[in-house]
């Protein structure tokens, strides 16, 4: 690998303990020149699902080779396999326990191995904390270019999770809420969606079929609460309103200009979204 | 440029949802050894007035050269332009909303363009995320020394604020609260004020005059309360006092030792502060 | 010093007002190539201990000669003296108010200055920012190979705590709560312990004495309540269940799997843990 070393970190530590910066001290110390960046560290407590999505949201806009690490990890220490995947835009080190399910709905894996070659873990591994002591040594040597072969065998049967829901017929299209962000933005599973002129052609991630329909006549249904049309951007619409847009990650979101939709609609992670066309 | 290219970043994007970290990747896939700093990702949602202060308190502090990127963007989408700025001390990326007045407050802008020359853009451009889409690229070509002209088109009249209030008389100085920090620091619009001896010299920069006082015989009054005196550090009272001082971004601030000064005297921003020399 | 310069830092600074970005600001204008990692900036204000057990808790997993830097500094300005500390591992900078105790309870020191060379530091130093002006100075500087001698003259009687409490008798151990993570885990002054089949190792790190025990048989005393057992991981109880196991920093902890162990024992920092053996 001659390109700069490149690793991201998303756990569920947050910004007090310093979990996160002993984990960086370990990658820096097998690969001092590595680039790291933190897709977030405030991932709930044991919340897989919010993890993924935001791997899922990011992972895509980094250089070939990126070694994305991911440690939310309910389960360390027990039955769970630590692993690391190869796709063909990068790698991604973690726990088996589903982290990956968005991201594997988009990427082949080409190859996935078990994370049990001693020599590229610390020498003493904890019970508690394998983000320190599996998981970044491992995306540590991957970044260097040791081949991902070397970190142990091949392993089959990667844990995902259910795929979201999202069933589209020719005039209605049925999703569930997939993830809410810092603003109260509501991110649904209706996507990726993009625009030509006034139509919006819908490429789904979770489902097969492919549509295209037009965004004004469109409708969305959420909470009891009916939306007109699909808009561009927050400022076609006035301060504290609720609208419905193609979100950053290509989803459809609703959202409430300079507010908070999630509070406002009152919905939680996977409430039903229906669009109608 | 010969330097190691240095970018801050400051965006109300919070830690949670990997929005900063994709920034990053977008920047570090076309300069690889670019430095990121972060400057604040805490800034409140749409809070333009608070990245405005944290980055006129910062910038002067990095070295020539420096890209600094501002994402607060409520109109992201809509009429108000993605701009460029060069000053003397380094580059300003971000809305034309206002963000950058306290900055030019301070610095001459030699040159702003807006940021419409597409080859310096993503390929794609979402409505809802120039941070990502516009914003981070042109920082990151800036940081690799491409002429900023070649960004886009000269653009004049930047959005600025009404310059915050600071009226400098021979026998005292009205001001206003400026920004409140984490500690419940409550900082003035009255600065820079350096220290000589017992003297303080005070060179606006909100204002025009200049003028020299005695800090031992000072006074100030805000929110119905008088505060003797301006002192060194906060050790010069005992624990939960309140003093006035000199901050670090060389304003005027009022604390409490070891406590909230807005809490304690339930200052809010914007709120009148008099000091009687 | 041929590697890669790299730094650590510590703060109660928060992430919201740009403090930490104005010391990494004046950081690279130093050592522009230096890597500069985040231990924690979410240290409560003033909290000194708490600091000081993040710093404890990390060091050691940093490759040797990374220089630490701690700006947890309620006395800035007044008589606490700005130090730098050289150990076997790496450099130390910050106040002289204990909060490198923990750090030297496990290392020795060989070196310890006064920051009072003008010449390694800003060249106009504020009364309220040290950490801008003396502490990043001072750290990057020693990054960047300038021989600790240089930052200014020898210092002894270093500030210490108190010992925190650890009492080891033949059948029981009397410790304290240490620290509490953002999990709610209560982390004790029971530690260093290494497994060995079902047997557990004590090497304190705040006594003397050393002892091995059977860690089925071992029960813990906290808040009034009974833990059977050390267990070694997480999972080897029912969610939502209290239990005892080596946490990551080699200490013994209480945790309640995938809840919070300190709010569901009700216990804060200093209280009593005992482990019968």
């Amino acid at each position: 690998m001659v390109q700069t070393p490149l690793i991201t970190l998303t756990t569920d530590f947050g910004a007090a303990d310093g979990y996160v910066g002993t984990m960086k001290g370990v990658i820096l110390g097998i690969v001092p020149d590595a680039r790291l960046v933190d897709l977030s560290h405030e991932i709930a407590p044991q919340d897989i699902h919010g993890a993924a999505y935001v791997l899922y949201a990011s992972y895509s806009f980094f250089p070939p080779h990126t070694v994305h690490l991911v440690v939310v990890d309910p389960g360390v220490g027990g039955a769970r396999r630590p692993i690391a995947l190869r796709t063909p835009t990068g790698f991604f080190v973690g726990p088996d326990n589903g982290v990956f399910s968005y991201v594997m709905a988009c990427e082949s894996v080409e190859t996935s191995v078990a994370l049990i070659n001693e020599h590229y873990l610390l020498p003493h591994v904890s019970h508690t904390f394998h983000g320190r002591d599996v998981f970044s040594p491992a995306a540590a040597h991957l970044a260097t270019g040791v081949p991902i072969d070397e970190l142990g065998p091949s392993v089959a049967d990667l844990a995902v999770f259910p795929t979201p829901r999202l069933e589209v017929a020719r005039d209605n299209i049925v999703g569930e809420v997939l993830h809410i962000d810092r603003f109260g933005n509501v991110v649904t599973s209706i996507g990726r969606l993009l625009w030509s002129e006034d139509e919006l052609s819908l490429k789904p991630v979770f489902a097969k079929a492919r549509l295209r329909f037009n965004a004004v006549r469109a409708m969305v249904v959420v909470a009891g609460q009916e939306i007109t049309k699909v808009h561009r951007t927050y400022t076609e619409v006035g301060l504290g309103e609720v609208l419905a847009l193609v979100g950053s990650s290509g989803h459809l979101e609703i959202a409430v200009r300079e507010g908070s939709a999630a509070e406002k609609l009152g919905v939680s992670l996977g409430a039903q979204v229906v669009l109608k066309l």
